[in-house]
């Protein structure tokens, strides 16, 4: 029924005749009719107005040919729906005026059903696929449980997260708490978007690679991994962790069926670290961006030699930047769609 | 003459009975002597001011059985002397009003003698060697060139340095001619350094670890090997380069006599990425010296089984925190200097 399947034949490991592509952010502040919407209604009003959010999510498929779209959201929303009141304030990012410092904190979070908390990202999805019309697949996303309690611990966006690294080490029984309610939670969540039709889901973890590869095992990891397990049978998983190079083999073992990586990692010890079987995603520098279409076009498709057009998905090795001229964002999908083997 | 040779044995990779410990801006905020003496005086006057350097560079000497000193100064001070009119703003941190936009901009910096620019610097040396009575080595340090190039193109620190990134990619003449000049100047000041008495000399690359490994290469291991070369017959160099996983064995086969890493990597892996000859100083996570003083030195000294005692520096991933209480430092330190085999 879907019209393009080059996103799942890559996650199936199929062989194709160029990879998919996609990019990370791509309904985002890069494009100037999201600019304008954006000077219309505040950030959280934009997610849970299911019309804009299926309004935003098409806006990079009717410019661009990609081969998946993405559905607008943010990775709060589920903290929210448990109760942690999160802004978005100018200049400043995610806010949380009461961020999580003790045990109570996280005893008084509740779990109310998603239809009620977060229906409408799940109308949002009814309206996207109905007007996507089996184009393309539709992605649905989650943060990961790590990277939500490094929010709702410090409050806001940070360089280091030392506050919720710290309270982890010190309070690492009210963290496993903390993670594991997150945990189940994004587990009902994702299967409602499941049901709902998406494609396959993406977790993502931006801040696993702050911690050293054993908390990362104990503190993102094995949340990470829950997740994978609960939702493998009934949809494909995706797990992206920037910085998590680290945590490449032990991924590769689990029941995902891709991995993200950034920019940091080259595609030949990408595949090496990841068993060389399991489809990868990424990784372009979003930075690079900035430079000449044409030196975007060479370098994008070096990259797809590099990692081989099997089992691959071209993309960013995180989200786009909002200064990218639309033009250079254009010449990287038109080198992955030209790409010939 | 030395009367503690720890530091030095372990550079040399001769056989010791416990690794030396040192930390990663020791001479800090977490000292309340350290905090006392900058009510007083601003950022720059107190790295300008030799008696007030020398006197920063002991607080930690007098407190803790440290194996080695490190000179209280900033990596943009070489800037500074450029021509680079650096400040330290209030809740902003490093600013430059006029940051580098061109051509013109990279021609009018200066370089004149590191006597005249940096003389201050060399003061503190002389004071502080004085005043260690050979005691302890001393170490002089730099920037990696990269890192000082982000910081004179972005104008202040940032989470990504893409306009600094963007500057690179976009005009890549310009952005080596920079390079070049700082990297001539950094010698220039590391063998005054020398001269001056320290007993080795650590390149900080902070930001190395921004980018993609073969963009590394052309943008700051070019420049950092160049100074590697220029002084491995005079003096040990160490070169630490945050987030540089991927060019450990690159920089395992330089002249450099020891590598740095953060606590993203695992020891074994830094021993085997790095080949497992080259001295490895590190990586205990900064945000971990947060936890109990108990489990920081059970920690501190599992690290050190890791790593093995031979070819080790006992450091921190990164630079210690200000939030850090004495005594969770104290334990640290205890760890290794109680370490037996």
């Amino acid at each position: 029924m879907l019209k393009n399947r080059l996103y799942l034949d890559a996650l199936e490991g199929k062989e194709v005749q160029r990879p998919p592509v996609w990019m990370m952010r791509q309904a985002g502040r890069f494009l100037p009719e999201f600019r304008a919407l954006r000077d219309q209604y505040d950030f959280f009003t934009r997610c849970q107005t299911p019309e804009l959010a299926a309004e935003i999510t098409l806006m990079p498929v009717k410019r661009f040919p990609i081969d998946a779209a993405i559905l607008f959201s943010d990775i709060l929303v589920v903290p929210q729906a448990m109760g942690m009141n999160f802004q978005m304030k100018e200049s400043v990012g995610p806010y949380l005026e009461d961020p999580i410092t003790c045990l109570e904190d996280i005893e008084s979070l509740v779990n109310p059903p998603i239809q009620d908390s977060l229906g409408y990202v799940l109308d949002a999805i009814d309206i996207t696929l109905e007007q996507l019309n089996n184009e393309i697949p539709l992605i649905g996303f989650a943060g990961s449980p790590w990277t939500i309690l490094c929010y709702a611990i410090e409050g806001k966006g940070s360089k280091t997260f030392d506050k919720a690294k710290s309270f982890c080490f010190q309070k690492p029984e009210w963290a496993h708490k903390l993670l594991q309610k997150i945990t189940d939670y994004t587990i009902l969540y994702l299967e409602k978007k499941i049901e709902h039709g998406v494609h396959a889901v993406q977790i993502f973890d931006s801040w696993g690679g702050l911690l050293s590869p054993k908390d990362y095992n104990e503190f993102s990891w094995k949340y990470i991994n829950q997740i994978v397990d609960a939702l493998e049978q009934k949809s494909k998983v995706i797990v992206f962790g920037k910085g998590c190079w680290f945590a490449l083999e032990t991924m590769s073992q689990s029941k995902a069926c891709a991995l993200g990586v950034d920019w940091t990692i080259s595609p030949q010890k990408a595949r090496e670290f990841s068993g060389g079987e399991i489809t990868l995603q990424g990784n372009f520098d979003p930075a690079k961006l900035l430079s000449s279409p044409v030196k975007i076009y060479n370098e994008a498709q070096q990259m797809v030699r590099d990692f081989g057009t099997k089992s691959y998905i071209a993309n960013l090795g995180h989200g786009i930047l909002p200064n990218v001229p639309v033009e250079n964002a254009e010449a990287f999908i038109k080198a992955i769609v030209e790409f010939q083997k």
